[in-house]
């Protein structure tokens, strides 16, 4: 085995203030951190309050991950390092494909868990767990790319009664997406699938900042939705199924009555 | 608007280490403190701990939730209360409900986040996240209650190429199901429905104390799994779907290769 470690230290979901107590000892007990900034959005200055809590340096990554790997490796060969990470360390392929490589060099790996925006939005938009289906992204639609994905997992989802949580993309260029462009992008599809997911009275909830001080949850259907304001990225979109009696008086008490059959 | 406040504030996956600050933070400001522990497993003594970190009095809830919806929404109206949940205070209906009762009282409601078994075992599973479908929870078979709802959740999951995630049943008196039980279960379900999920050449996951020093992680044929020793509640199984050439590099480091179409 190598003498040193890597320990990927979820960050939560907004600021500093959601890594755990066990995140924080293990940060502190790190030789050497880094941090990334790409498979999430964190708050402004999340990283510098995170590094005066914990009395250490932080190298924030780039986004070309290849070479952030070879750095983290070296340094874990002999050193413990930390990796930040925000919201839960995760879905990401990046990471995965880092532990796959750390594991090959005989380093040892530990994963501190932290809040995930994949629970915490399913718990704010008040729909059962257990009633969601298959989780997709919304990319950027562009030019040459316009990718209808996502609107045939909430169709598929929703034949089989279950809810969609809509991830939205957040690219290097074109930022994060906005959620009224998301709405727009799936009513443009529904326009010609026409499968009554997304027309103007089917219903949606959007939620906006998760986790942050001015976190706004909006339900309506998508034409009171795309005229309100549903505040900043990040957002996620949740398209239900068939409402259960306590989903239902739950929306109705954050929105006007939602229906949905 | 009522004076008081209440806060459902998450205990994350494993001990009192996986509090966020934010959490242990709002937990300090509170002046009354519940807790409970029914809607998922705590590590022993985690809420003794809490109690001398955050010099709290901490008052364990009894199962029958509408005595303690009562305590609880009685406090709150004049007082800062904190309700203490395992995980991310997320799933259970008891709290939807309870969040619906605190609104109508007019009392102002927030949520801590905190890691959750959902995405934690999502990301130790090592499989992509939106590669999975609905989430089920298997019951314990009783001699007039054997549902076999769990197995056609997977079937269909499946036929989608999406993994399942099977949350096993925690019950007052029989206690949480034992992994070996669970697949023991689903491989008599297979007897009968033949759909080639659970059979003894079938690929499982199974994922012991996810988050707890001990946690266990194992992956193999389920006549493989049954015969070795897979750790201790709780437990979480995967059936993963046809694997990305990266999710059968993940599993075959940390068991024999898996390989499953």
């Amino acid at each position: 085995m190598a003498t040193g470690t890597l320990a990927l230290i979820g960050l939560g979901i907004s600021d500093e203030k959601d890594i755990s107590l066990r995140g924080l000892e293990t940060l502190k007990a790190c030789d050497v951190v880094f941090a990334e900034s790409y498979t999430n959005l964190m708050a402004e200055g999340t990283l510098d309050r995170l590094g005066k809590l914990s009395g250490k340096k932080i190298t924030l990554l780039s986004r070309e991950q290849v070479e952030g790997e070879k750095e983290i490796l070296a340094a874990a060969k002999t050193a413990h390092v930390g990796l930040l990470v925000p919201g839960d360390p995760l879905i990401a392929t990046t990471h995965i494909s880092l532990i796959i490589s750390a594991k090959k060099a005989k380093i040892s790996v530990s994963i501190v868990h932290a809040s995930s925006i994949l629970s915490a939005a399913i718990a704010e938009s008040g729909l059962q767990a257990y009633k969601f289906g298959k989780i997709i992204t919304l990319p950027h639609w562009r030019d040459n790319y316009k990718p209808t994905s996502t609107y045939g997992a909430i169709v598929g989802n929703k034949s089989r009664g279950l809810h969609t949580l809509v991830f939205l993309d957040i690219d290097e260029k074109l930022g994060p997406l906005e959620a009224k462009k998301a709405l727009e992008v799936l009513s443009e599809i529904e326009t010609e699938k026409k499968s009554k997911v997304a027309t103007p009275e089917s219903a949606a909830i959007v939620l906006s900042r998760v986790g942050y001080p001015n976190q706004k949850i909006s339900s309506g259907t998508l034409a009171e939705l795309i005229a309100k304001d549903l505040g900043k990225p990040p957002f996620i979109l949740v398209f239900p199924a068939k409402l259960h009696f306590i989903e239902e008086e739950w929306l109705s008490l954050i929105s006007p009555k939602i229906t949905q059959k």
